[in-house]
């Protein structure tokens, strides 16, 4: 097998470094063991044609390896998963459970906090902003809320073994962690800890972060500027 | 094995028949000719702890098989897609592919659908819900656009292959199909036509109709009809 190849972002707004989605695939890539070559592209060359061509909706991560161009990075991090040993129980209900996971972090758990970063990003200007919060926040707390129960006392979701379904699912809670909407369930908040405290997690993030060697194009550092988004 | 068990509602809202997620697991059952059985829930119950115990945030569909319990759709369907023939493909690449749609019908496709159902249903009282509508729409085309182009003149995504990640989108486009965001695309508009024409989907479709017996609690009742969600 050839060396796998990922794609990320040579440069990211500050808000989004260490948050853009190839981490996860870094991540997974750390906990299995497997090295990796990146492909960096430029703000605004994903959305051209040679990156269209891997990947549909002009994002990142991708994944090549030899003949096999697969984009989402649930589903990379799936064939991760299956191709290498470490993200997936034996016992196949377990897997099967892994999975429900996965997919239960990016359906059910990762829309309402998506919802939130319109109301804090995309949106931030607008006058229905700020109004519209706390009803985000509500659908987000109702979502923690079950999770934190279903969790109890277990180390992972599904007991002893972390599995890609708790790569998957701490990748989205730290999306909000430091807000105080994860920090309301003590195991909750516990959990994220525990997740990004794994060495493969750690090099994963500095690897991202490392690679954050590009600038912005100039009117998206001017825009950004004018926002108060970069100093 | 014994007969697979999934659960379902005995009641929803006039429009939300012919939506609900077990319907996606009806026809992946329907897709590989495994018959099962339904337990139905009446509306409150998916909230108590019985149901709970098999589906922590209190939804349907779950998914029963022997020891195996399983919830969210995406992680169900992919269950029936391994274990019975007729959705995925022999070649591991292609299956890897099948599974890169359905993530992306699930994580990139479905979020801001389900957020223009945010702005019809939830927020329809919201004085910024109609304002807000434009935004969510530019959002939604964005992704069709992308899907189109990507699509183009194949008969299902990955090519001849009808597979799990055309189930999925078919399933989430079918959402605001009628609407005329997808027939802004033809070879979307036709996509979405030829997989809901499958034997298979019209046999789920019609199961899951059938199995409105029930009636909603008299609170929910005279809301929808203050709404005027309900005659």
């Amino acid at each position: 097998m050839s060396k796998p190849i990922i794609t990320a972002y040579d440069w990211v707004p500050p808000f989004a470094q260490g948050q853009v989605r190839d981490l996860r695939v870094r991540w997974a890539l750390e906990e299995v063991g497997q090295g990796y070559d990146v492909l960096y592209l430029s703000q605004g060359e994903q959305k051209e044609d040679a990156h269209r061509a891997r990947q549909p909706f002009g994002q990142v991560p991708t994944y090549e390896e030899d003949d096999l161009v697969l984009f989402e990075s649930g589903a990379i991090v799936l064939h991760i998963a299956e191709r290498f040993d470490g993200l997936f129980p034996a016992n196949p209900g377990a897997r099967a459970r892994a999975i429900e996971w996965m997919f239960s972090a990016l359906n059910t758990v990762e829309p309402p906090i998506m919802d939130l970063a319109i109301v804090t990003l995309f949106e931030r200007n607008q006058p229905w902003s700020e109004p519209r919060r706390p009803s985000v926040e509500t659908r987000i707390d109702e979502r923690l809320g079950e999770l934190s129960r279903r969790l109890g006392d277990k180390r992972w979701l599904d007991g002893d073994a972390f599995t890609a379904g708790d790569l998957m699912m701490v990748s989205v809670l730290r999306i909000i962690t430091g807000e105080g909407l994860v920090e309301q369930y003590d195991n909750l908040a516990a959990y994220v800890a525990r997740g990004i405290a794994r060495p493969a997690f750690e090099r994963a993030l500095d690897a991202q972060m490392a690679g954050f060697t590009g600038a912005p194009p100039p009117h998206i550092a001017a825009w950004l500027k004018a926002e108060g988004m970069m100093a």
